[in-house]
């Protein structure tokens, strides 16, 4: 099988909302990714796939964003998976180039904050809840009332995102710290989930340029996919009968472990982004992706020294724009491991990173293990 | 590189509109496809993928469709790229399963007559020309003008796919032959396009399973895929500089052939699904994938007697439902060469087929070669 590899990535910044169409927001990041690789040689006719992640209902906008870029791909096609919609074209990318029918593809996610991708209409077992804040407040409650798992906890996951989000340029909370007063007194939108617990939806673009392991051989940096895991339980918030935990990630996880050889993850993995649309969220991810064991989840926010996490600001700090969300965390994974890339938010020594995605309660999950 | 097998395939009753809605027609051939391949050991725990492709508007389908089959898949995204999605979600799956990330892939096209898939609103090039009728009417004149191709040669592909549709009873215009005086004399929609020159947009789905070679053991009939080729111009009309060929069908073909060894297409393909959704489509495609010799394609309407050429009825005679095309195409193909498998329309001793697909002004092309 042939390696691929991960030869740049960009993310553009998040914003609340703006004039610019979805195709304009797609294009800028792709743009910046194809200046980068013309200096080393990469020609725009090289680029044999165009995959793009978006909830967003134009018609043919994959050709569309191609035409826009000078590009003419083999392939061209959108891909829709709601929130785990970026991390799904990055495994079609991966497989397009693994099989042979690509030696390259670019992926590029883009949303707008209004998207229709934002909320959950089909699923009647949600009842009147079709705001996914609903779920989030279930798994809330769940994970206290089994573990113990306390409001603090949570609200320090979005103190640690917000954190890292304020030093991040590109993120929607540049500059805005938050502390653990303000996210327990924020507005209680479902509890005990507060607005500090929640992302907020936004516009955003993020692309990432895959490789063969032949075309590979010129960058300086390759980062390798090593390992892809995914699992869909269906489509409804019954599909997840135990709400402390999340099957499908824990089967991503499990089969993208396996695929890379992760015996350990909690000392192998050194970087890692989460997906902590909701604060349960990422301390849910902890336990399900083998970080920390059941139940210790809530500890682990503030014991965690090991593993680098969210470290762009994750979803809480940079906002959700939902087809872009899993291509930026991959940007973010890949820029970490290619080194000197991350600017002042750079983790040191880092060569094994995961990349830990959802849509809709869990139902759906991609876990991607990426190394040096 | 792991081969990939159609191990089943099956399309619906194609209708002009119906009230049923998009998943429940997504479910139906899937059905079919479930209970076929049960009784040969398939269990829907062992299916890995779900791919929907479809232009519907509908949020996270795939994973709708999935829950409503009671299937629970690694991999579950739709794909849309306007009539072509089909085809792009085959190439998908065959990608996944090649790579090694599945073992099996159902894939699933469906599209409601109403769709928004029907119309062209982006490119500015076509002028307010956003029907696709008008861009057929200009490759019609060229042809004509260029190799002297008739409105009776055109009409005579309509004559030709209504006879077989007329056979089919999951054909829209089944039982519904027409003359050639018909076609002649059908309104004028845009000269010299007719109305019977046109497909219909319809109500329609269609799927096929497709397996790891490892899986294909235990198939009685396995018809593989040998060849894939696929190219994007663009969105625009404008990318499609010579109005009596297709640069993307050619280069696709070119692709297609070589990943498959086939030299000589004309004497080695047995049996073609080709994009037909204006007759002089159909003839482009005979040139373009090298059955007949440029500016020949009129006349081979006539004289070709050695390729089976849309059994099913084509889209001409079967309706357009645009997403599900692509999968039908396939489909039948798969049928054909599986044997015993299509009905009164089964063609003898066919070992090799191809798949043609195309969309928007053929800014975009399929090309897929399957074999026993």
């Amino acid at each position: 099988m042939r390696r691929v590899a991960i030869a740049a990535a960009a993310t553009s910044k998040f914003t609340k909302s703006s004039d610019r169409p979805i195709f304009e927001l797609a294009c800028e990041p792709c743009i910046e990714i194809l200046r980068e690789t013309e200096k080393k040689g990469e020609r725009k006719k090289d680029i044999d796939a165009v995959l793009l992640s978006t909830c967003s209902q134009e018609q043919y906008s994959s050709a569309i964003v191609s035409e826009m870029l000078g590009l003419q791909p083999k392939v061209s096609q959108r891909i829709d998976n709601l929130c785990n919609s970026g991390t799904n074209a990055i495994a079609s990318a991966y497989s397009m180039i693994a099989a042979g029918l690509a030696d390259s593809a670019l992926i590029v996610g883009a949303e707008k904050a209004d998207s229709s991708g934002n909320r959950l209409t089909w699923d009647v077992t949600r009842g009147e809840f079709n705001f996914p804040v609903h779920w989030a407040a279930m798994f809330a409650r769940a994970h206290m009332r089994r573990y113990g798992t306390t409001e603090e906890q949570m609200a320090q996951v979005s103190v640690n995102n917000h954190e890292k989000a304020a030093e991040n340029p590109d993120a929607l909370f540049y500059g805005k710290r938050v502390s653990l007063q303000q996210v327990m007194s924020s507005k209680k939108i479902a509890e005990p989930v507060k607005l500090l617990d929640c992302s907020a939806p936004c516009d955003g673009a993020s692309a990432v340029l895959l490789v063969s392991e032949q075309r590979a051989k010129k960058l300086e940096n390759p980062v390798w996919i090593k390992g892809i895991g995914q699992q869909t339980s269906g489509a409804s918030f019954a599909s997840t009968p135990d709400l402390t935990e999340l099957g499908t990630a824990r089967r991503a996880a499990k089969e993208a472990y396996e695929m890379a050889g992760i015996k350990k993850p909690a000392q192998e993995i050194d970087v890692a982004e989460l997906h902590d649309a909701f604060t349960i969220l990422e301390i849910m991810a902890y336990e399900d992706l083998g970080f920390a064991a059941r139940g210790k989840g809530g500890n682990f926010v503030s014991e965690n020294d090991s593993i680098a996490i969210n470290t762009r600001g994750g979803i809480l700090g940079c906002g959700h724009p939902v087809g872009a969300t899993g291509v930026s965390q991959v940007a973010e994974v890949a820029l970490q491991l290619a080194g000197r890339k991350a600017g002042n938010r750079q983790v040191k020594n880092c060569k094994t990173g995961l990349v830990h995605n959802l849509a809709a309660a869990g139902s759906s999950a991609t876990v991607i293990v990426l190394g040096v």
